[in-house]
């Protein structure tokens, strides 16, 4: 069961460019947790990382997340997420890390594109929804 | 082992007022994360809480923690800790959540305190340092 996003809340899934603080979970069971682009297609938050990389591992492996997303005005204001992993493709993740390098950045391309990273998106279902502020 | 913290980022744990996002793992091992006022002591991280809430629940019950610090300045500058809980204690934890209230809202008296909370000190100490930027 997918729980909603307050309305009150939604800029900062939408117009605001402020970070995810994603929690996954390494395979001893010790928590991880790093900032991240993402977006949010009205269902899903979509974050993007790259085959190979401890996120993609620890979340193709262990599907519970975490997030923690602040308002870049008010660090009071917040969303604390708690979700699952639902869907890991490499369909249209370079496409989507453009978008982000668009939100993020400004720029059209994303410009720390390795040579031979392969990028992927996940999409994680929201379960549990907390604000604060 | 605890990691030594490069230099050229201890700024982000002493000078520097930002939140830490500490991660921490749920009974049922869903990870959960939680933007948090700390301080550094020079060899651990002192996050304060109280008596009863997830986190303090969390971390007497699985000790392991992971930390995500950004630069306010440069979000593409950041500490990502691994660490242990290796001290939890009442003693000093009011006086601490005054300082954390000087260090983050220029406040000599923590002004949110609830009438019956007890405040608790955790000490993590830092297995792991990675850093970005």
């Amino acid at each position: 069961m997918s729980a909603t996003i307050p309305e009150g809340f939604k800029d900062l899934l939408t117009t605001k460019a402020t970070f995810a603080h994603l929690a996954t979970t390494m395979s001893n069971g010790h928590p991880q947790v790093t900032p991240v682009w993402f977006s949010y297609d009205g269902t899903h938050i979509l974050v993007n990382s790259a085959k190979g990389r401890v996120k993609d591992r620890n979340m193709r492996a262990r599907r519970d997340v975490a997030l923690s997303i602040i308002d870049p005005d008010n660090a009071y204001r917040y969303l604390q997420l708690i979700g699952r992993v639902v869907e890991i493709t490499e369909q249209g993740a370079d496409a989507h890390i453009d978008s982000l390098a668009k939100k993020y950045l400004g720029k059209d391309t994303y410009p720390w594109r390795g040579p031979t990273e392969v990028r992927v998106i996940y999409k994680i279902t929201v379960d549990k929804a907390q604000t604060m502020g």
